[in-house]
């Protein structure tokens, strides 16, 4: 059993949460300091920290079910021109609880969520490339060459 | 054929890209302004301008694909450690293309990017099962009740 993990302690039924969805592999749940009112989160019952530690068919299941939440925050009669998802994986990356959660958020014109960045940077073609070429080598060293992995990513 | 859409045009090699993966549903390019260097969106072939007309199958080998390039990222030797997901869905959720696209974005102590909200909200637990009560109502019109939802929606 992981202790001190808060969304462990809720899919246990040891802590409080207002549910919006759950099955055997996932539950949506309100976010208790929300950016928008119906932001939710989805999150595994299995607990993985960080996103490299949780198996892929769950991470696609998770996707799935922010998929319908989205159309379903959009139907609910809250306000909600359009939704974003984010996910944060690393405390560097603004994780704060260390159970993996994939944030579905409503929005709506005049809401307060920002994004900021340092938006200057034009790197070249030949960095792209460059950079590119650094991350297929690294994808291929995990997963073999891009034949490969497309043998066994069939959409299912 | 979808015109003016960018996307499109680079799924159809009319433009060009700093391409990292590609299989038969998906692909994954540099974003030219990036967030930082290694900055990734995955996007599907075909095109959907939001997230309502994709169909989850591919939804779901999105999300796969970028938890695999998330990975590849941290080995790649640019300075990744952490990992964002992001999909803006809607203008009003800062979507600037209205071809579907999941960004994967290296994160770094010290670098630029930054999220901000009123984070002041702190919604009674009443408040909360309200919300969760409606969003609960659209799910239902949409999907069924959740036990017809659980039947369809296996992880394969």
């Amino acid at each position: 059993m992981v202790s001190d993990c808060v969304f462990c302690d809720i899919v246990a039924g040891r802590a409080p949460a207002s549910l919006v969805y759950e099955d055997e592999v996932a539950l949506a749940i309100l976010d208790i300091r929300p950016v928008n009112p119906g932001h939710l989160l989805v999150i595994p019952r299995r607990h993985s920290a960080y996103l490299a530690e949780m198996d892929e068919a769950t991470g696609m299941h998770l996707f799935m079910i922010a998929m319908r939440l989205a159309q379903a925050l959009r139907r609910s009669g809250l306000r909600c021109a359009g939704i974003n998802l984010f996910l944060a994986d690393g405390e560097v990356a603004f994780q704060e609880i260390l159970h993996v959660h994939l944030h579905v958020v409503p929005r709506f014109t005049g809401d307060a969520f920002r994004i900021a960045a340092d938006w200057s940077a034009q790197p070249t073609r030949a960095e792209l490339e460059a950079n590119a070429a650094r991350i297929r080598g690294a994808y291929a060293s995990l997963w073999g060459d891009a034949d490969e992995a497309k043998l066994d990513t069939q959409v299912c």
